[in-house]
């Protein structure tokens, strides 16, 4: 109590927050242990796929903790968990936070599982702290966020029961799926809490390396990026790789080649943090004595901003025209993905990064360079997520690692942005 | 007879050889029109992979053939049909000649039929003319040329059995299919003619542009190109393609595309007529938005001169080496294969040069790319291959094709060059 009220005034809290630091990093840590034992594999990490029985146990176990906590807890149609605690001032739409705890197959135990974990750590800081909001606070783990994000869709209204028949990585259609956690895959979008939410929180580690890099304790994302994906088709003539002499080649590999080496360059040598990766690649016919006539491989270009997504594209294709002319092979590029970026709300972010600077962390903004569930409720919320740093960048592998002061600063982040919007 | 006479004397013989080629050249083209209904496929090239009953039937065929000529027809231990005609002369050995008639799956109509058929030509002029030759002739075909050469490897005595287990496309071992061809398993080197043969002589088509490019209508062969093979491994680092920055990645695709591209332009900037190739590549994982964290590609390098693909080779590690320092990525060449360079033999090569002046032909001296029966040949007796042009270059396809007059050519080059050797 004496902490949020200090906080509430602005006053310096450096002392108090680590005190509370304290206890809430060893919390963590044991309630991290006890999850990663659902669907533990020999290396350490976790396959707990979405729908499988580790999912389900993993569920059952935080179901548990937020009903000791006092939460009101349900699964909607989507098969989201929700765990209410009420507010005491009426008229007022529920601040959401959460994440999820699926995991891709051989993935961590931070990847989702911090952010739960850290919703978990607000509700007991609230509950120890003996703290009443205004607004009613729901905790949320969306489901299936690795396979296809049925949650957090549903729960925008935007989910196409297309996904419905597709199998996932747990040999279940996700229509089953979603039967075992407890949703309707039939009434998936009547999740949809358009117009009923007063804001979307989402802690989660960076998955990336910049955080440690810099030794900073916190980012506060600007937005999830957009991600637009092509398959490169290039043309060339295949041939006999021994009569063939090497001037006469129409060589649809080392045109490829020439253009890989510049997506790569011309990428980095722009300014910002755009990316692009090419991550798959095949030749035909494929054998080690025929010139490949054809090659076929990705493109991905992710940036914060569409307008630069569709420079970068620009140069590229322009790289492209230049190494066919030069080289007689031909290019094409098949749009096969495209998802908008999703900005994240500058009020919500101020407020983080007012709680950030109170409490005394380092901190940077940065974009999400991976997709989340926090894009889809940004089309129905304000929201907003932060970032605690990463091992190395490493995630979806058993390597995933976020010690448990990192995580216990980006909870209290969390804890004190709550509390903030609340007022 | 009035045409061999004249050649032998030295005089112009244009006229003559002209009037023998009109003959010859229907003859080939409807004996290769017979040859290509066994195993004919939809696109008009035929699938007569050894063994196969295509492979049988066209056999078959071919010995009827050899038989209405009058040769004396065996099938030795390693499945090679021989067709004999007596010499007039005690104790010298047979002059041989000949190709082989199985293809490459989807295979065409020329790759080795063309040398079989002039093979039959040579014998059928040999009989119309009353030519009687001082050494004994043999016509030989082969076995299985195109899926491991077990009829020339066991004539060269140099045969590994342990390749007799192997599956070949025909769905037959390869001891099941030499046993269905009539040869022996068990004693396939039993085959070895060496000290018996006085030379070895292949008709054949270029399998290459540069005879039709420049318009010439012969090709000397000078040997056939060694072929090295190295398995490369590229080892950079994978990671989240959403969230590694440009300047950070260690891309073994990256660091591949530079090689491939630098592997082209070394080889090719190099004075000579080496190539060097990659056919085959693979990125891992393979996902469109992971950075590639290992790339394995082929290279395979020819040339002539086990010197030049060593230098070549050496170049090309230079590069790597230079690359490996700038992109942080690390290059391994593993050895897959070698086949050393069969020059053929320069006397041989004389005679046929002198042979192609005399009819009045235009040609050039060249290396053959690929590999052939007569590499095996060459290392038991003196060895030579005369080229014919193929139309675009194009083989191993339904659309290789080699017009009648130029069989005829070659088919009249190959006859001239047996009568100068038997002199």
């Amino acid at each position: 109590m004496a902490v949020v009220a200090g906080l509430s005034l602005g006053a310096p809290v450096a002392a108090v927050a680590a005190t509370s630091l304290e206890a809430s990093a060893a919390r963590m840590e044991s309630r991290i242990q006890a999850l990663s034992q659902f669907g533990r594999n020999a290396e350490g990490g976790v396959d707990r796929v979405a729908y499988s029985e580790a999912d389900l146990a993993g569920r059952a176990y935080i179901i548990d903790e937020m009903k000791k906590l006092g939460l009101e807890v349900r699964i909607d149609t989507a098969g989201n968990i929700l765990g209410k605690r009420a507010g005491n001032e009426a008229g007022l739409d529920p601040i959401l936070f959460g994440s999820h705890i699926d995991s891709v197959p051989g993935g961590g135990n931070y990847d989702g599982d911090v952010g739960v974990n850290g919703a978990l750590e607000v509700i007991s800081m609230l509950q120890e702290n003996g703290v009443q909001t205004r607004h009613p606070l729901e905790m949320v783990v969306f489901s299936d966020e690795e396979g296809g994000m049925p949650g957090s869709l549903g729960m925008s209204g935007r989910f196409d029961p297309e996904q419905l028949s597709g199998v996932a990585h747990s040999g279940f259609t996700m229509a089953e799926g979603l039967e075992r956690l407890g949703g309707d895959p039939a009434r998936v979008n009547e999740a949809n809490r358009k117009g009923q939410l007063r804001a979307f929180l989402e802690l989660h580690i960076e998955q990336g390396g910049l955080l440690e890099q810099k030794a900073l304790e916190i980012g506060v994302v600007e937005g999830i990026v957009g991600i637009s994906w092509w398959k490169v088709t290039v043309t060339g003539v295949a041939n006999h790789g021994g009569t063939t002499p090497m001037p006469g080649r129409r060589d649809a590999l080392v045109g490829s080649s020439q253009l890989i080496k510049a997506i790569s360059e011309k990428t980095t040598a722009l300014e910002g943090r755009q990316v692009a990766t090419v991550g798959k690649i095949q030749a035909f016919p494929g054998a080690p004595n025929v010139i490949p006539g054809r090659v076929e491989f990705s493109l991905e270009i992710r940036d914060l901003d569409s307008a630069k997504i569709r420079l970068v594209f620009e140069l590229i294709k322009s790289e492209a025209g230049r190494i066919a002319a030069e080289t007689e092979v031909s290019f094409d590029f098949a749009p096969e993905l495209e998802l908008l970026p999703a900005p994240t709300d500058p009020a919500m972010r101020q407020v983080i990064e007012e709680a950030v600077v109170e409490l005394g962390f380092s901190y940077q903004r940065m974009p999400s360079g991976a997709g989340h569930d926090a894009q889809n409720l940004a089309t129905i919320t304000p929201t907003a997520m932060i970032f605690v740093p990463s091992r190395s960048g490493i995630s979806h592998s058993p390597q995933e690692y976020t010690a448990p002061l990192d995580m216990a600063r980006g909870a209290h982040v969390l804890y004190q942005t709550i509390l903030k919007l609340d007022h």
